[in-house]
């Protein structure tokens, strides 16, 4: 193993293509739009598609439309998985994601220039909306075969069959994605930090041990319609104040009594939702994320409750439907050694730590083992165009994922 | 007088005229959709047009696209206006403005049937956009020559420019509808009144003494968007807090220092819009109403400074830009007397009161004699498809403003 303990990538056609793959969706601010099925998330998935067929790789499309690159060897029985996504939260960054993507492509790449015939197959991947625009973890959920076909034909997918239509997918082909465990020897997911641990501890890489838990609703409070002149106040049923209230509780009783929980509320629509009329319903969509399951089902105790109480101080009603969920999750504990083998032969600081983002990891933990690799975010910004990475932190993830792919693959 | 004195309305053509006006952008729920330059309004705008030429009036239509229909006398020179409006909030009822509009039709076919003249010429007037959709009070600020072209040219207006594109209209047009005051005897307008006085103490007729001033603002809370997972909640920079916080400190203050005012957040629109974003900008929608100036004044004040300590709390910045504002009015005080007579003379107990709602009379009564005579509303409810009053109010209410228009003019 002595030589390709330092196989490296190709910095320069890293570099290259990460700027490749920035264009597309790129926007004004410098970050990029690339939502689940937009044109430029389409965009950058064919690009993804050619660059690995110019180096040679096997390109699969699976039912879920999850992209992949496969580099097979004689004799191996089994893959392990490397990669991440290229959709992007609308004003996203250019790391989210496509880095680890990039990276997975890259060490595939390396693999096959450098000659080595290793033990398992290598797959890079880039799973579909990992960003739950649509679909919480729709990707990663259909590879696991846990998507059910029930919930692409809820209301609340409604909007995504909208955006697939056209576009050659179907719903029973989505749902029929699930692969076979046995098939698979793990799953590395190199990442951004997207928060400000790392950096403010001069810390290389992170090393993820456990991955948050979330839960997404849709709440909506229904009060009044009524003229917004000449209607008493005190008679008023004004949904908005309903959702005004619940967002400052919501951070309120975080802060009070769930301080390893983080929460928000994302958006609001307004109906009518003209100045001169009081609200007469209004529709929050929040979240909560948790370290582990059990404060994530007292934390929604106390939420739903809070709602109750919120409904009946203001006279309105309430409705609150789940729409989407992510179990807390722990990496794989040989594949976090690995991790930190090959941070401490490249010579990089490791630490291990939490990861309060929700990543395709935590879905593929349970099904096969997985970690998450860290690299630093400058301060600690993501989902946000200033989202930004140095490129020498960049080239360390990138190598640490290679070692560590060898060091699972006889490399 | 005598015989004139007791001219009435017909009745059946007015119940049926009122069907059919309430058909155009009808809604499920038993209200209309007719915000100004829809589909809807349109239609309901030529069907006015075509009642009017079918009475032999004379149908004119203005650069604001007001439409009019004008009956006139030999040797009469000034023009007693009376009318209201034909669009809704989007979820309107039937009665709020189109009501006003069909009764200045009858009074104006049954004056023609009657074959009377009187010493004033009578103009029905439809007023384009009274509820704000696109620009505050646009048709009786175009028709009393104060809507400044540079008003329609602001970015708050871009909303309307594309509203109307294709339809004919022009901006310089619309500026310049402004008409002669001297060409007029007085304004006129008859409406449901809204609330719930009248039909809570039993009584038939308002006559409006007072018009509340309003003030329509559109703020907008910046923060930062981040990832709603990883970013501590304490360094979060969310435009939403800003917003709700806004939505409560609002009525907070109308409660406890201005309880002859009324306030109302009518809409929000998040950016980016996502669950798992913090939000980077909050805009709001908001307006409040005022008995008189000083009142108005200082509860903007208030407004300001809070809008700057939230704005300071939760590390935003924030702009508020003007998005309409009517002056409070006092109308007419010879027009109130006439109309309290008329009452007077068909039976009707009547009384003075205070219009918490906006109406083109305020605008025209800084132009010409102007006042408003409203009937009740069951249950107070407006802007809302629940919106009624009963087909007696409605005739009686009519049959004032015709004894009020022949009181005028020598009928």
């Amino acid at each position: 193993m002595s030589d390709s303990a330092l196989l490296t990538i190709d910095r320069e056609r890293f570099q290259e293509d990460f700027d490749t793959l920035s264009s597309f969706g790129a926007t004004a601010e410098g970050g990029v739009n690339r939502p689940a099925f937009s044109a430029a998330h389409r965009a950058a998935r064919r690009w993804f598609a050619g660059r690995a067929e110019e180096a040679g790789l096997v390109v699969h499309v699976d039912g879920a439309s999850n992209h992949s690159a496969s580099l097979t060897f004689p004799g191996a029985e089994k893959t392990l998985v490397i990669g991440s996504h290229l959709d992007s939260v609308p004003t996203g960054g250019r790391f989210d994601g496509a880095y680890g993507v990039l990276a997975a492509l890259e060490v595939l790449r390396r693999v096959k220039e450098a000659g080595l015939q290793l033990s398992v197959n290598l797959m890079a991947i880039d799973f579909t909306d990992e960003e739950s625009h649509y679909v919480e973890f729709l990707g990663s959920r259909a590879f696991t075969g846990v998507l059910p076909l029930a919930e692409l034909q809820t209301p609340h997918a409604a909007p995504m069959r909208e955006a697939i239509a056209g576009l050659g997918l179907d719903l029973e082909a989505m749902a029929g994605s699930g692969r076979d465990a046995r098939e698979f020897a793990g799953y590395l997911e190199l990442h951004i930090e997207q928060g400000p641990r790392l950096i403010n501890s001069s810390t290389d890489i992170g090393i993820v041990e456990s991955i948050v838990g979330l839960r997404f609703s849709r709440l909506v409070f229904t009060g009044q319609a009524d003229h917004a002149g000449t209607t008493p106040m005190e008679i008023r049923r004004n949904a908005g104040l309903g959702a005004a209230a619940f967002t400052l509780a919501l951070h309120e009783l975080l802060d009070t009594d769930f301080p390893n929980c983080v929460g928000n509320v994302g958006n609001m629509a307004f109906t009518p939702g003209v100045t001169n009329v009081v609200s007469r319903q209004v529709t929050v969509d929040f979240e909560f994320r948790f370290p582990d399951e059990q404060q994530g089902d007292a934390l929604e105790a106390v939420i739903e409750d809070r709602i109750a109480s919120i409904a009946e101080q203001f006279d309105l009603e309430f409705e609150i439907t789940p729409t989407g969920r992510a179990r807390s999750a722990q990496t794989d504990p040989a594949l976090q050694r690995a991790v930190g083998d090959a941070a401490e032969r490249l010579g990089l600081s490791a630490m291990t730590m939490h990861s309060g983002a929700g990543h395709d990891a935590q879905i593929m933990s349970a099904f096969t083992p997985a970690c998450v690799i860290f690299i630093p975010s400058v301060g600690g910004i993501s989902h946000n165009p200033a989202e930004f990475s140095t490129r020498e932190d960049c080239e360390n993830g990138a190598n640490v994922l290679l070692q560590t792919v060898l060091s699972q693959s006889g490399g």
